[in-house]
């Protein structure tokens, strides 16, 4: 036995904290047990705790037993802004105002096939906004934007903030990796929450995903929440609520907050995996490209023109985002960040300098009559591609950017007896075959053609 | 800011513990978000997360999730008991079979004034029955039976298992504490427990009391379990829950088992503070000493023949622990305990060679007529007794072994006007003045006697 305890967490990075004194732990213990008993911590409180946690003075464990008290009591509103406002202090942040036109941010929870901000970052800058995104890596079935730009040859996603903002000032957008110098009490909670059965806490979620927006200064924020099988959020009702949540948090920091309740029922689009993806974004900003996707990028759009004061009425705004379509303007965009991230600006007219898989084979639909799309899960869908090399089932996972799938028939639509309904992108035909597999329990084929209603998109905060 | 996080427990000793494994990581996340989701976990998995804390390859962070989630969802009697086999099974246990007669075991949740164990456990040996008590130390309003017994010049609690097998064998009975080999994942819990928020739940509360129970080894083992103001439970129905729970697992493992469920509203006896109660112990051994203390001792030491079988008759073994007390017996084997552990026997016949104080004042009733006390407040007493250095704030505090209180005067008992309510024994003029600033607020007089209704004790697992 050991009657010692001395533990990191796995994304430690050595070094030696301060050890906690008899004191601050005596007082987070306090707040733990008030917590506990279903009371709220204030502004002070939890200022205090993230602060103290940052500098390593408040250990994990403590820290691991309030988060799964929140877990159990939940925050309410004013709560959980104090903890959103306590977690942005313990870092930087960041200020446009000295650009000429409002800066805009979006976010999306999450899902399959998602590479909306590939296309909207340069569409919406194209449009004089200023934009920068930050984004994550790919964990599980959803990617990451980050390892999809990685496919690009050359791109880089750190920059530093002098870097980053010379950037915007040149050409008005970035795509790049959420600064180490933003919200530290959020990398430290996230790592602490992810092992300790934490993570599924409304509050923490949106105080974690608020805090990185508050925190990276635009006035303009639209969160795409998604719902769906592939969604973080299973139902429409929890998503809204999360949105709603979210919304509360920017306007009590005074942003101008809009969140847009997307499906994710199947994935967005048609291609799935790393460089596919790009490769589909490209083709969107070229004027082709998936119609959910473009929907879904307008709709996003449009509200960050009405919400920055660009536009007063949503139908101007979207002939706007459709014409810098048009006219090249949002493509020339994206090559100029390419350009400026050290990417090869070629690709945006030469796709077939993304990386490729070795092996491109097919699942076929039955060949005893026609069929239907009845269904296709995104979140088996993201599990085929998940296993193809395309994801990470853990931190460490080195992935492949070349793989994945291209879904050839989607929900509701028509195939015919034998013919293709997914494209395999894989390493060895062994890996292809297993994605097949999945994929071909990802599809619910019907022998007549469903009713199908598109609800449309529920906004929040509008 | 700091990325890094490597803690220790204020208890920690030293040296270096394994890094986490991810697979076991992983392993104790999924057993949290089990627990949080208010599933049970098997004795197998109890078992791998005890045995893999005690060795340091769980960290705090994980278990502190995990016994915050046991804190929201609680845990039905047989995880309860699998729990506390999966806690025995990471020390070492006792086994008493080879004595020629039953082993037993007691434990007291704890009070202010409470010397039970100083009277009872020389009795039941003087009755023929081996009895080895294992006891702590004091924390907060309430003392600990090891830092009494060390008032007691030369007096040891430590022992070694073989040291005390021996004594056992030779007088029968012991009084030492906590041997370090047995249940070490209860020591690191508690530590862990403390400092997080998360004592207050009755199956860790009952796991930990029973673990050490079922390791000590003894077949019969009978709980004081006190509710009140000066208790650990305040109600009479949350002693009940929490002796029942006790009493299941002591039964689930095979023990005779009984609980007594005894008021710690006032004070037990009329002595608190180290030395007196020594004192107070020697004094009841020899016939004399407060009523209230002698009848719980009687009530207990009656279940421990009883459940042993060394009596079938309540009022037989009644008639005999009362007549082991007449003969000198019990104050005999008192002495030979003494003894055997370094103490100086002589103690027993002579109570002035253990510590005394410096100073000793008293504070005084009204002086404009007659009073009855109508409440005396355990807990106020306590925290008198704790300010004048009796007791441990902190593990870390030094005790006095000689200050304390003599309640002359208890509930429904009468006083005469300006007569002396208490006799403060104090290092200091200042501290006995602080301490009867706080005595005052302890007592509730009246003008008139209270109906008083002495309901007796309540007996769980009869």
């Amino acid at each position: 036995m050991s009657g010692h305890r001395r533990e990191a967490l796995p994304d430690s990075t050595g070094g030696d904290a301060p050890e906690p004194d008899p004191a601050s732990a005596r007082r987070m213990a306090d707040l733990i047990e008030r917590k506990r008993d279903g009371g709220a911590l204030d502004a002070g409180e939890l200022g205090w705790l993230c602060r103290e946690y940052v500098r390593g003075r408040v250990p994990d464990y403590q820290v691991a037993a309030w988060l799964m008290a929140v877990c159990w009591r939940g925050m309410d509103a004013a709560e959980t802004l104090a903890l959103t406002r306590a977690m942005v202090a313990t870092g930087a942040t960041l200020d446009w105002s000295h650009l000429p036109a409002t800066a805009v941010d979006k976010h999306s929870t999450g899902g399959v096939g998602d590479k909306t901000s590939l296309v909207l970052v340069p569409l919406v800058a194209a449009g004089g906004l200023p934009f920068v995104k930050m984004s994550g890596r790919g964990l599980g079935h959803t990617g990451g934007t980050l390892d999809k730009l990685e496919s690009i040859p050359g791109f880089r996603v750190e920059g530093s903030p002098a870097g980053i903002r010379a950037q915007v000032e040149r050409i008005g957008c970035a795509l790049v990796g959420q600064s180490p110098e933003l919200v530290p009490a959020d990398r430290l909670l996230y790592a602490l929450r992810d092992v300790t059965g934490t993570v599924d806490s409304l509050p923490l979620i949106a105080a974690s995903i608020m805090s990185k927006k508050l925190a990276a200064g635009a006035p303009v924020i639209v969160l795409d929440v998604k719902y769906g099988a592939g969604a973080f959020m299973p139902t429409v009702e929890q998503a809204r609520e999360l949105a709603r949540a979210m919304v509360r948090i920017g306007e009590g920091e005074g942003r101008r907050m809009r969140a847009v309740l997307s499906p994710m029922d199947e994935p967005l689009g048609r291609r799935v995996g790393n460089a596919l993806e790009v490769r589909e974004a490209i083709e969107t900003l070229h004027g082709d490209g998936p119609a959910d996707l473009w929907a879904l990028t307008l709709e996003l759009g449009v509200h960050q023109l009405l919400l920055a004061g660009a536009e007063s009425d949503p139908d101007r705004a979207r002939s706007r985002l459709q014409r810098l379509r048009e006219s090249g303007e949002a493509a020339r965009r994206f090559a100029a960040l390419v350009e400026a991230q050290g990417g090869d600006p070629a690709v945006v007219d030469d796709p077939g300098m993304l990386p490729a898989a070795a092996v491109i084979t097919t699942l076929e639909a039955p060949d005893d009559g026609e069929r239907w799309v009845a269904r296709l899960d995104a979140r088996l869908v993201g599990e085929a591609v998940l296993a193809l090399g395309a994801g990470r089932r853990t931190r460490e996972d080195v992935i492949d950017l070349g793989v994945g799938v291209r879904l050839l028939r989607k929900t509701g639509e028509q195939v015919g007896p034998g013919e293709p309904l997914v494209e395999i992108h894989a390493r060895t035909a062994t890996e292809a075959h297993a994605a097949s597999e999945v994929l071909r329990t990802a599809y619910r084929l019907e022998r007549e053609p469903d009713a199908r209603v598109d609800a449309g998109y529920e906004v929040v905060g509008a």
